[in-house]
């Protein structure tokens, strides 16, 4: 039975309705009414089975035409699992075993078949619950640089690029999600807005300064006007699952062309916000785990820069910085890639530091301050992460390693706001 | 008779081909038999016919497939003329009067029938017979400024404004011209290359200078990867025509979504061009007219920063910079708009750098120095040029004024380079 119209799945009509599907068959076999069906969706966005057999497993994944976290008041557009397989498929090639693989991909029905990643949890919950993973901040750095580099005009032919920005832009409501709730609402008193009654008056002040909201702006202006390379959009501690030796990149339905410092200064964020709310998490073992968290964005960064520098040796074969200007010449081009490097270290930070912002003040909080239920407890927490966020975006130009992040991250969880 | 399959008019069979069209019987009559037919194109892009009759007059301009300039083996596509009509259209409605107005857009045939502007003609040809046209600097700034603001997301809703991006990122030919031969071809021995003989050691010099190339590609990645707003693409002193009172701009088939600051970088690059090639044009009025010529760039950049106040203040209706953040709080944005006029300024100087050295080095001279024939007079002209490009490329960020820029022309104006 071949379907169409758009309707949602559930846990009773999913084998009968995807029983065609060869590559459901591949995976699971031929008996459709042997495979079983758990919904596990966390239900922001998207329905999300796990669907299983004797032979196998597969995740599906369809759009909902709504954001479920506000209700059905918020529409969103089912073509964003258009964007999300697109983006799937330019990943898996860029780095190779990052994401989860696709098996089938319906556009009607906004739905993704794809591997199920077991017994992967989500990254957010094991640094909630203090587990290491081995080799995280090298992952992460070696997916944003390839993501970075392999997705431009330092790398890919410029026909090429140009048609894939106009693909992705006719994706208009994602981005205005990012847009609204990540660099405007958190600066102003905005409707959806919440956050911990503690943090009123720094909350205030953060809302009084011109300049903070100035190079606030300057961001969203970037973030919306640039199209440097595609962006997974919405890279998080909850974007990724991870075992303990391993991890993958999910869910880049918020793909979009952006500034290549986007991604991984969004991911900094998460792992500053799971560093400043381990006190609340931890025991005895605070220090040690607030000590791996902080060398997670230490491999991160530097691991990114080994990782674009090294492309950008080998796989410089885009019209930007074209080696007939520079290696051609007997010329290196060892500082032009210096320069690449710090403007996407310096937009980093400073997305990093709205991200830090957003997740305290807008709509959509992270786990990592919102299951610390006492609130006396959570707010000189969440106060060091806003109070950071405002020193990451009004000085970033000031920063210029890892290791001063990091450094600035250790002083800022000494200090007492409230 | 309607046509559908491309085929290039001419003077003998345009009147047939054209007679049905109502808004020609508008402009011209009825009697298509009584209309006369020039093609007066410059002839590098497109066809370009004046037909009159004793009702009036429209201009008939219709895309080569090919780039004339150099043989039909450049094939060029005709959608640009699709392109050139949004850019025309949108023109026309953020600064009113200062395009032709059209008439009539086909684009199978890649034609579009528009205002005859008369007796204007090509500014260029007037800064070389050394003639002023009046309010000049104003009427360039007020168009940059109004393209600029009214194009972006301070001032459109931003699904129009991404709908038109996505619209506009279907050219990517036309874009790819401006991206070799005007930022990376002059700064390596390109094949299309020429440039006048007696430059060859400021030439040789300049193409060793890394710095130079490292800052010149990082403006291609700007142009390549900004969508701030939609740019004419082209503007320069063989875009406008004028007469003594009255300008308008023309040709913008090379439209594309790009930074703010690249017209009015391009434009400014092009009087300047005009300035230090009048000592070979001029006589007795040489000091007076080059003073003009420079008030013609003061003019521009001061009536920009105007009119971009002005419109920041009456007009910024987009998600950037939103009044909630800062006029709703009771506080001003003047600082914010102060930084975004600066990011502008910079680039702008920057992309004027790269135009003065393209139209010297690159494949499309300007008539402002070609028609220099002596080449012993035109190098040491072309020199100051050259060299006060590599300037405002290099050290951008310390000119902070129009009358800095205009000042560091005199002063390259001086000097002897050869």
């Amino acid at each position: 039975m071949t379907q169409t119209a758009y309707l949602a799945l559930d846990t009773q009509t999913l084998p009968d309705r995807l029983a065609h599907l060869p590559a459901l068959i591949e995976q699971l076999g031929e008996d459709a009414q042997q495979w079983s069906v758990r919904e596990v969706g966390d239900g922001n966005l998207n329905l999300v089975f796990i669907v299983q057999s004797a032979k196998g497993s597969v995740i599906v994944k369809q759009a909902l035409p709504y954001v479920r976290l506000v209700g059905d008041s918020w529409p969103l557009p089912l073509y964003r699992a258009y964007y999300e397989y697109h983006a799937l498929t330019r990943q898996a090639l860029r780095d190779p075993g990052s994401v989860p693989e696709i098996y089938h991909f319906d556009e009607d029905q906004a739905l993704i078949v794809m591997e199920f990643l077991s017994p992967h949890v989500i990254l957010r919950t094991k640094l909630i619950a203090g587990e290491t993973v081995a080799g995280l901040g090298a992952f992460c750095g070696t997916f944003c640089a390839r993501m970075a580099f392999r997705g431009s005009e330092l790398s890919m032919k410029s026909p090429d690029k140009k048609a894939d920005v106009a693909l992705f832009a006719g994706n208009v409501e994602i981005p205005a999600i990012t847009e609204g709730l990540v660099f405007t609402d958190p600066y102003f008193d905005a409707e959806m807005n919440n956050h911990t009654p503690e943090l009123d008056p720094i909350v205030r002040s953060l809302r009084a300064n011109i300049d903070l909201k100035r190079v606030a702006q300057s961001m969203l202006a970037k973030f919306a006007s640039t199209t440097e390379t595609m962006l997974h959009g919405d890279l998080h501690s909850g974007s990724i699952m991870s075992i303990d030796t391993q991890s993958r990149v999910i869910d880049p339905e918020f793909a979009q062309y952006g500034p290549m410092g986007f991604d991984i200064g969004m991911l900094a964020a998460n792992y500053l916000m799971a560093y400043f709310s381990q006190p609340a998490h931890r025991g005895t073992d605070l220090a040690t785990y607030q000590t791996w968290i902080l060398s997670v964005i230490e491999d991160c960064f530097t691991t990114f820069e080994q990782e674009f520098r090294h492309l950008w040796q080998t796989e410089r074969t885009g019209m930007l910085y074209s080696q007939a200007l520079f290696e051609d010449q007997g010329q290196s081009s060892a500082s032009a890639c210096d320069a690449v490097l710090e403007g996407i270290w310096s937009d980093a930070l400073r997305f990093c530091g709205i991200e830090m912002h957003r997740r305290c003040l807008s709509l959509a909080h992270n786990a990592d301050f919102e299951s610390i239920e006492d609130t006396s407890i959570r707010a000189p927490l969440e106060a060091r992460n806003i109070e950071m966020g405002t020193t990451l975006i009004l000085t970033a130009d000031t920063l210029h390693t890892p290791k001063d992040l990091t450094s600035l991250a250790r002083a800022f969880n000494e200090k007492d706001f409230l």
